[in-house]
């Protein structure tokens, strides 16, 4: 199976494999500087909560790098870089919880550690990070895979696979688990407007790693769930409360009022990592709103007329409730509630 | 109010306002023969049933005042022309409608009716379809808007304006008169993807008319619902079968779960020639199955693979239990049932 390469650390630069330009052309974008990489994330050059994350606490290696070369200041160079990245995307908690990482880092360092130790500290810390979801992510895969029907056809939402991590994904890793397995008959893909990286980046991943599938406008769900054509739906999270209430791609509550409807399963596929305990529930959670034009254009051509109001919240809330699972590189928590999550955090699920 | 104009007879040539060029540019396409109504119908220069409808009609007309300037048989090229138009599109019920009259009127003619006697009685009969449209709009307008609330907030789906009929449409002539009356608060846009006929077109034609709009992805509808920020959803039909199942634009099906989830009231508005009492359920509507490319491309944008598979219906249905009230030119019809359909057919409702 051939999956695309969604970031790599080389020599003190993260390359990102440039998802605005997906599928029409495989680009590099090269990021010398935490502006870069912050940059990178806010226009979404690098997307998907795990790869945010990954991205933001390499971000802050290349700072200390950059900083360590030019004989500036590591530590003040890399708590600069922390705070330039944090407000890159508000949503997904990774992002957060990576830079609490890296800070940690920068704060537990004995003040006899030199410049360059701190930074190999550093991107040890980023290497961690990223070994993480790797292993989170096939490990996930297999739990999730567990829960689908033999000949399953799932629906996935937005993209959630190798290029929204830096391994197989959240959600798709459960499709290719499936598929390694001789399980899948076949994903519907939901193209997911406005940014469509269902169509972009979920239909181009599936299509290089040879796994059957089909494409179709979100609002076809629900008439599939009716003609009982899908066994489970599996979407990823961008951030999970307290309670189990879940934020993840405008979308995805749509989804989860068709599958409650028709009783079709909505399993929300993420690392514990974006189980964020100190959000009590989906109200607490801040969403983006995003700019007009990914609503009103669409590359070069414009669909709305100039001036059109426009309402584009990146993410929606998707009740507990309406969550049949969540299932974590550590198993599956269901039903969702603050107690079964926490139960999952303390390792007694 | 300024409404677009969609369509418009002139010397036995059909003029149509060219949807496809909208919002962009006002281009207008001239029809002068049936085939060049046939593709403009196909290609969805004009789109909407009622002005499908309508434009058929004239397609008859065109062809019979063609054959009459070229001194061929207006019979033949008037049952030619409805054989061409027949399978243009073969969803909505209003062009097999529209047809059935023109054809009725070859039928009718008396063996010495003269060539440019039928030839007039072809555009008059086709007037008439407009000349029906045009009061049946005003009339559901008046209709619809009666069973919603002051300082309505509504949500509305496709094109069922202007540019989908002759005046100021089904679904959307509610909202015009809300606006007349001062009881709007805003209507909200769905995109409705693929066509984007919302974002192209309805958008369009509210910001001609001056009436206060926001547009959304159609995955936004249901957390605007969640947020109680909707006080109905309205819609068009392109046929209501005999049991009151609804064949309108794809998502329809997916608004109606939602609405049916929060409580929200669904509303479809078409003229009483939607409905379709020889077809008895939803499930005997031909669904329109369209070309991959209006999924995988939007402009000269690709936004899927090459070679992507693409599951691409016109249309949906959305059962007869789901509809709150059908409203017609002729009244209000709630329950939706085969027998609440027949009575208002009857004109005993």
């Amino acid at each position: 199976m051939v999956l695309p390469r969604t970031l790599r650390y080389e020599d003190g630069v993260l390359i990102l494999l440039d998802q605005r330009a997906l599928p029409a052309s495989a680009e590099e974008v090269r990021c010398a500087s935490a502006a870069d990489v912050a940059s990178a994330i806010r226009t979404m050059a690098v997307r998907g909560a795990p790869a945010i994350g990954v991205s933001a606490a390499y971000g802050v290696a290349v700072a200390a790098r950059q900083a360590l070369a030019h004989g500036d200041d590591v530590r003040d160079a890399a708590l600069e870089a922390c705070a330039a990245l944090q407000s890159a995307r508000p949503t997904a908690v990774n992002l957060h919880a990576a830079l609490t990482r890296m800070h940690g880092v920068v704060d537990g360092c004995q003040p006899v550690m030199t410049a360059a130790d701190l930074t190999g500290a550093l991107e040890a810390e980023a290497a961690a990070i990223e070994a993480f979801e790797t292993q989170a992510s096939r490990a996930m895969g297999v739990n999730a895979a567990r829960l689908l029907p033999d000949r399953a056809r799932v629906y996935v939402h937005c993209n959630t696979g190798a290029l929204a991590t830096v391994e197989r994904g959240t959600a798709l890793a459960a499709v290719y688990q499936l598929h390694d397995e001789g399980r899948l008959d076949v994903v519907v893909v939901g193209e997911t407007r406005p940014r469509l990286q269902g169509a972009r980046l979920t239909a181009y991943e599936l299509s290089a790693a040879g796994v059957p599938h089909v494409l179709v406008v979100d609002s076809l769900a629900a008439t599939l769930m009716l003609q009982q054509a899908l066994d489970a739906v599996l979407v990823g999270a961008d951030r999970v409360a307290a309670n189990g209430d879940v934020a993840n791609k405008v979308g995805t509550y749509s989804l989860a009022v068709a599958c409650t409807h028709h009783s079709v399963p909505l399993y929300v596929v993420a690392p514990s990592t974006s189980i964020d305990m100190t959000c009590e529930t989906g109200a607490d959670v801040t969403i983006e709103e995003r700019s007009d034009d990914e609503v009103t254009a669409v590359g070069a051509t414009r669909v709305a007329p100039r001036g059109t109001r426009v309402l584009n919240p990146a993410f929606d809330i998707t009740p507990a409730s309406m969550v049949t699972a969540l299932i974590t590189e550590r198993g599956i928590v269901a039903p969702v509630t603050e107690a079964s999550l926490a139960a999952h955090l303390a390792g007694i699920s």
